[in-house]
């Protein structure tokens, strides 16, 4: 039987039926059957379709060590936050997006250590705790963070001016479950724009910025691991995030402070800025 | 209003509202739509969407100048079919396939010159025309063929043992519409599996084997260009193409044939085999 428009979808969904492994014969399957609904709805010209393999390849060739234009891609068009929304669980803080610059070793650093190694910017004390939704202590807690620094860049993204390794920290909350650490304010910065996906954005009107905030993965033994942020309470952007990452429930107030005691318990300058992030963990593998 | 699985669709939608160009709008809101419903429908864990960023990254870096592996992941998906299916005019010879081996120049030859430059597989003469949909010749269309040697590999992929363009030929047809050149018999071969769209095969158990095949495109001015194959009576996977590309409509004999005064016209030795081939392009700007 010949390949028409009408028996297209059977032809390619029955190649993939001796699949051994049931959840990729489900995915294989579910992605042939939107791709071919997509192209049925949008008749694309044959120009179109090379104009698609061309952007795709163009994504790919922009990904290496340190960027990732396919996660880039996937943010603005809000799967990213789909996918991350869909494996929250509702008992603990809420998550959002990953993105494209966690490096998968933070350095392993000491509580009240600065994770800023270059002193430019606005000095932050940012203070919290782990615990789980009955508000007890998870003493150990892994606490990973990472952040752009007052000009809107990561470290890699700037080898030039921060040394590898800056707005980075591995924290282990102490046996109250708290964490502390210093830094800088992290500012509002576009995404990469030089890329494919910057010319998406471009293409559609679509500003590139994103709200500022502080990058957190926290995690513990017997707990559900959740990637989030904190988010600047007086930034710009909080309402049109390129990624759609901004949640209610995560916006912290930065705000000033001119606490002599305090600032000297913490090592910093006044005035500082001061954030409080109190995170809760749900239970791994308990009902939903 | 927060980022939920609910409200996901219609906030990305909204941000591309503004698009100026009304089909990149359409597109990116279909695209859109359908990779949402894919994500609502597979509901996939966080460290699958990463295996799809790996997955998607890994098929970008297959991609350079010779070898273009989301055109692969486009045809074992059928989705370059469905395409090249949608964009064909009836009233032409059927569309296939354009595969990830087109070169956009082939060597200029002329009627009757070898495209093989290597000499060792079995002899072959390939005649045709190119016609309106009456059957009236069409003079100085533009056949542009390329195909594979006797081994199942196009130039590209051994430059160690094929010249740059052996199997490749751009002609133009005669003042009767005809055009004639010699070769080799093409055979069947495997689409390259030493990438991610390989492992996917290996993975859904699929063969990743197309029945033998010389590609071509036709084209002349005030007609719809046709991409095309002509596919080999007598090879195997002429029934399940890893690419889904046969159409019956294409399939030719390449009979062997001891003619010798047909040799002789040719400058072929006897045995060499014979096939035929005639084009029809739909003119241009019809409706259909």
């Amino acid at each position: 039987m010949d390949f028409t428009e009408h028996t297209a979808l059977d032809a390619v969904l029955a190649s993939f039926a001796d699949t051994p492994d049931a959840r990729l014969r489900q995915i294989l399957g579910a992605v042939t059957r939107h791709l071919h609904a997509l192209v049925h709805e949008l008749r694309p010209t044959t120009a179109e379709w090379e104009s698609a393999i061309a952007f795709l390849t163009a994504v790919g060739h922009m990904c290496d060590d340190t960027r990732q234009e396919f996660v880039l891609l996937s943010d603005v068009l809000g799967v990213s936050m789909l996918v991350e929304t869909m494996n929250g669980d509702a008992r603990g803080t809420e998550g959002t997006v990953l993105g494209p610059f966690h490096m998968s070793e933070s350095p392993r650093r000491e509580l009240g250590d600065r994770i800023d190694e270059v002193g430019t910017g606005v000095p932050c004390v940012v203070t919290g705790t782990v615990t789980d939704p009955d508000g007890e202590a998870i003493p150990g807690a892994v606490v990973d963070v990472w952040q752009c620094d007052e000009n809107g860049f990561y470290d890699v993204q700037r080898p030039d001016t921060q040394p590898p390794g800056n707005g980075r920290g591995l924290f282990h909350a102490d046996d109250r479950g708290a964490f502390w650490f210093r830094g800088v304010v992290p500012t509002y910065y576009p995404i990469p724009t030089d890329g494919p996906v910057g010319r998406l954005l471009g293409a559609s009107r679509r500003h590139p910025y994103r709200p500022a905030h502080v990058h957190v993965i926290a995690s513990a033994p017997g707990f559900t691991t959740v990637t989030t942020h904190m988010f600047v309470a007086d930034s710009p952007y909080l309402d049109s995030d390129a990624v759609f990452a901004v949640k209610h429930s995560l916006v912290r107030d930065f705000a000033e402070s001119a606490d002599a005691a305090e600032a000297a318990r913490y090592g910093v300058p006044v005035p500082f800025r001061r954030a409080h992030f109190p995170i809760r963990l749900a239970r791994a593998g308990r009902p939903r």
